[in-house]
This record gives C-alpha cells, structure tokens and sequence, in this order.
C-alpha cells in the first residue's frame, strides 16, 4: 500500500492541498464540518506530515545534535552513557530526536556545528564537557543557536566565570566533602586526596571539597602532604596510594573510580589480611558497586533531563510557535545539582553471590 | 550575513532556479561555460543546498537510526560503546548521521521504526541484538527498509537460522576456544566454563567453544561437572567460580568480564597469596585491563565499519543515485568475524604503576 501524501489525500477529498495544509496547521481557518470530515480522512489514511516538508515549513528538524566524545577507559565512561540514555529518552519524549557527531576538536567541533545547522537544520546542541574560555559556545552564541552544557564556564585558573549561557553541573566539591565527613565518622583522621588537578578544573573542583572538610576538622596542616596528584588512570590510582600510604594515609578520597581501583587494589596489597580498604571513589559506576568500594553519586539523568527543558523550553518560546505549550516557569538556567556519597560496607563478595544454577 | 539560499543566488546570477539546481544534480544538462561560472559562485558564496529541500527531492535523509538499548551492568557496556563511536565515525565518513532512539520492547521498537520512517524520513536502520524468531528484522523486510544487524539470526534452540538480510557478528565459539588453548598450553587440564547459556543463544555459542577445545584435548568426559550456570554479574560470577573451585577446576573461561571479575575476586580469597588466578574474561573490557585478566576481545570497530559499508552499498545501489560512487565490489552481507584472546601476564599492580606527580 502506498503511503497517502498531501496529494493523493486532496484528491480523494476533493479539497485543495492548503485546506489540508491549514487544518494541520492553522485548524481555525478551516469551517468545522470541513475540518472534521478532513480530520477524521487523515485519520484513516494515517497520514503524516513528513519532518521534510514540515521542516521546510517551519524551520524545525526537531533534532538536537551532541558530538560523542572520544571513549575513555570505559570504567568512569559508563556515566557517560547513563546521561546518552536519559538524554535520548528525554528528548524523545518531548518530541525531539538525538544526532551524534564525531569532532577531532573543538575546532572541527564547530566545523560539524555548521554543517549540521546549514545542511540539515538541527534545532540546538548538547555540549558534554566544558573547556575554560570555550570557543564553541562563544561561536553558537553569536549565531543564535539554541544549546546547554553539561559543565560549569570555567576560566583558566579553574575558577567559575560569569557566562550567559545555560548550563547544568554537579557540585564536585559537596560531593568530595560529604565523603570526607564520611571517612571522619568511621574514625579516619589522615584522609588522603589522590586525582589530576593541575590545569584540571573538575579535579581542582573535587580538590577544594577535601581540602574544605580537613580545614573544617581541623586537619589544616596534614593538607600539604596528604594531596596527591596521579594521571586518572587505574596503575596512576595503584601509585598514587602507595605514596599516601607512605605518608600516614589510613583512607583516601579520589577524584575518580579509576583511580579508586587501583588505589584499593594497592593499600589491598599493601596490607594483607585488611578488609576492604577505606578508598571513596567519584562516578558510582559499576566497577565501584562490584568491588564494594564507596563513591560519589552524579545525579547525571537529572541533569539530561534538565538540560532538554532549557533547550525545548528556549524553542518553544522564540515565536515561531512550533511547540505549543510552553511551561509555566521557565526552567532554570544554570543549575549546580548535589551529588552524594554511596557508602558500602567492605564485605568480602561471598556474602553477595547469587547461586549457580 | 544571511545565508545564500538558491533564490538569492539565482537572483545574482540572473539563472533560474533550476539552472542551478542541475549544477547540483544533473550538470552533463548545462553548457560548460555556464556551469563552470555557477559553480564558481556556489563556492564563494558558501552555498550549500538544505537537507530538508534534497530530502524532499532524492527523499534521503541521510541519516540511520539505532536503538540505545538500555544500559547494562557498565562493565561489558563499554563494548557497546566502542561500537556506537565506531558507528557514528564510519556513517560520517560516508555522508551519514546516526540518530539514536529508546524503546521499551521490540513492539515498541517496531512503532518507531514506523515513525521515523514516515516522519524523519530515516534512510535505514542498525539493530544491535538479534533475537530468536526476530519480529523486527521481518518488519522491516517487509516493508523493504535497509537495514543492517549486529548479531545472527539464531533460532530458538540457539543454532543458527538461514536469513537473507545483512548481518555481521563475532564468532564467540572461536574465542572460547582459543582461551582454552591458552590455558592448556599454560598447564591447564580441569578448565571450567562460566556463563549463562540456557536460552541464551550467545552465551551457548561461547560455551559450544569451550567444549569443542576440551573434547579435542581428550577432556571430554570432565565437561559435565566443569561447565557452570550463573548469572552475568560480579557476584554471579563469584558463587560460580566458588562451586568451580569444589569441584578441582584450576582455571575458568568465563562468557563475559563481570563473571570474570567476580571469579578472580573469589579465587584469590580461596587461594591467598596465589598470584592472579587463571581466568579469562570475555569483552577485553577496560576492567579487565586494569586487573590484569586475560580476556577474549572482539573486534566490534570492525563490525560497526562493516555494517555501515553494507547500508551504504545497499543505498547507494537502489537506482536513486543518491550515492555516485558505489564500490567495484559488494561488501559481504553475511559476515562471522573471528575474536582473539588478549593474554595478560598475572603481574602485581606495583610494576606497571606510573609515578605521581
């Protein structure tokens, strides 16, 4: 069976194509008993506006277009993946699709910016790491594009700078904090930092909350030789803690599960017979849960799915009309989510196993 | 500055509309001098014709459509998404986006296959899992839609179905197999089999692999009591390789690196002071990496590149000429693709550590 077009449906209705054309569109132009005897037409023909000619009409793809950023180790990239999921989930329930890209840089990250907007007309994009004195959102705001980032504006010295834009972020530093108050309850009192903070403003941001909580209890002085800084790789976690434990570290807080890994892997090594060692991870990914190792939660599916109320709410609110109910209150702009600390008892697996069948 | 639209550009040139358009797409219709002159102009001015209006004229949208499944344990997930990255990398390079979309079921998957045909206008379709008796890949064979499948056509009893539509898998039976050589050539004889394989169609054909190496070195009648059931999880896969070890096996060749992790956690605490034990994962996952276990790795970049050279060549030979350069050769529309065991040398962390700053 062919598929009905606008033609063939005037056809058969004998009504021109506009009268079709204005019922889908402008129903109010249209006298009600012609309205409905074409409504219920379309109806049973199950006919659909294609997206190519409604997106000739009205300018809309009802795309957005996110660039995949290069796999990481794949330990902390499953949180990426979390917030691919509910990204997609999110947008598709507000009537909008996902298109991935793939960019060598930020520079070429641009170049596909502009070939997706001139050449397929996506309606705004999802940047999922922000860079200090970002090039690709200083180039979507002086065109005009609707878009939301996934990362604070950082400047250069790791800092917030006051930016216009919208943008959803995790509070690193509360979560970092929490985890030492943590430690400080189950009796640790030299709580080492191990992560890459240098030039990193993520990691400095997850710094600042250990520091913040050791100064707070007092601990000031043991900062200098309890914060380490390791590549955020798994061996980097294994190194770094063997030099924490060297210094008097009896747990140590990461800016990573990666480095949490190798960190328990080597104070595990160090001091056999142990239980599990008091290494608190960030991400809350599987590997964290496997191991037992505690770790940082990021609330990343509420962030996707803020971020689709800023972009969806901005293209319902431009005049074109394209969405029709627009919400109530603007969703906020820039948001800064709490993330929390999930603490887990350092069981040996045994007691967790399911039974072989 | 504006975009130059083909009106604008028609109108500086004093051509029609038309003349330009078969610069674009029909060239041998206009005199050289002309078209060498309006392609000049296409060039400075940046013009570039909107997906939505070559849509609406070759109806392509140059874009494929993939289900996000739902995200797994994250630990074989990064499996997924190193195809996913292949994927959208190799549709770029020939021309094509990947758009992503969630469902709840096959059915539901089935309705938006429906929907993104009739109102996206997609141009084909990769699915990621095949199932027994599969309804999707007969739907979109019925309605002739291109599409391309990671995964065989498996029957319900687990064997392998004749199909005449595209897929490419891994040969997981050869993996298995190749692990169990390994591990004899190790020293190996009571080898165990970890994985769930009742009614899981690839986790039968990973154990098929396993029995095949064992049958071959005369182990045959062991494989009864060595090949275990258990849940494709950490703590799964722990239990198992608890009852494994009862039974005298020395080595165990598990159907994923969760079950690999969880076994190797469990064998090192029957076994203290033993150095990594003797199990090999599948996945090559980034865990099994960190933790130095052996594990089976497939080569999903290749599977995503080929799929993709497979929708294109389809596309491309339709008689819609969208694609000018179809290769001299059809890909293979049926492809097993063989894995390898990436073996890792039982080494305490301490020696590949790299040093803190």
């Amino acid at each position: 069976m062919a598929r009905p077009t606008l033609a063939s449906l005037a056809r058969e209705l004998a009504v021109s194509r506009q009268t079709i054309s204005n019922v889908l569109n402008a129903p109010h132009k249209v006298k009600p008993a012609t309205r409905e005897r074409i409504q219920a037409a379309i109806e049973a023909a199950g006919y659909r506006p294609s997206a190519a000619a409604r997106q000739l009409r009205t300018q809309r793809s009802m795309n957005f277009g996110m660039r995949l950023l290069p796999a990481t180790d794949g330990i902390n990239g499953a949180v990426l993946d979390r917030f691919l999921h509910a990204l997609t989930e999110a947008a598709q329930a507000a009537g909008y699709r996902l298109t991935l890209f793939c960019a060598d840089s930020d520079s070429d990250e641009i170049r596909q910016y502009e070939e997706l907007l001139d050449v397929a007309g996506l309606d705004g994009f999802i940047l999922t790491s922000s860079t200090p004195d970002d090039v690709r959102t200083r180039w979507l705001q002086e065109r005009g594009t609707p878009f939301a980032v996934f990362g604070r504006p950082w400047d250069a010295a790791g800092g917030l700078t006051a930016a216009s834009h919208s943008w959803v972020d995790i509070d690193g530093a509360a979560g970092t904090e929490q985890a030492v108050r943590m430690l400080l309850a189950q009796g640790h009192s030299r709580i080492g930092f191990l992560g890459s903070y240098t030039g990193n403003p993520v990691g400095a941001d997850r710094r600042r909350g250990w520091l913040r909580a050791m100064d707070a209890a007092g601990y000031g002085r043991d900062v200098p030789a309890l914060s380490v800084e390791a590549e955020e790789t798994v061996p980097g976690g294994a190194s770094g803690a063997a030099l924490l434990a060297s210094r008097g570290a009896t747990a140590i807080v990461c800016s990573s599960d990666s480095l949490a890994l190798g960190a328990a892997e080597k104070l595990r090594e160090l001091r056999p017979g142990t239980a599990r060692p008091a290494v608190v991870g960030f991400d809350n990914t599987p590997v964290a849960a496997a191991l037992g190792l505690s770790s940082v939660a990021q609330p990343v599916e509420e962030a996707a799915r803020h971020m689709i109320r800023v972009l969806t709410h901005e293209l319902a609110g431009d005049g074109t009309g394209a969405a029709s109910n627009p919400p109530a209150a603007p969703p906020e702009r820039q948001l800064l989510l709490a993330p929390h600390v999930v603490e887990r008892v350092p069981l040996p697996l045994a007691a967790t196993g399911s039974s072989p069948a």
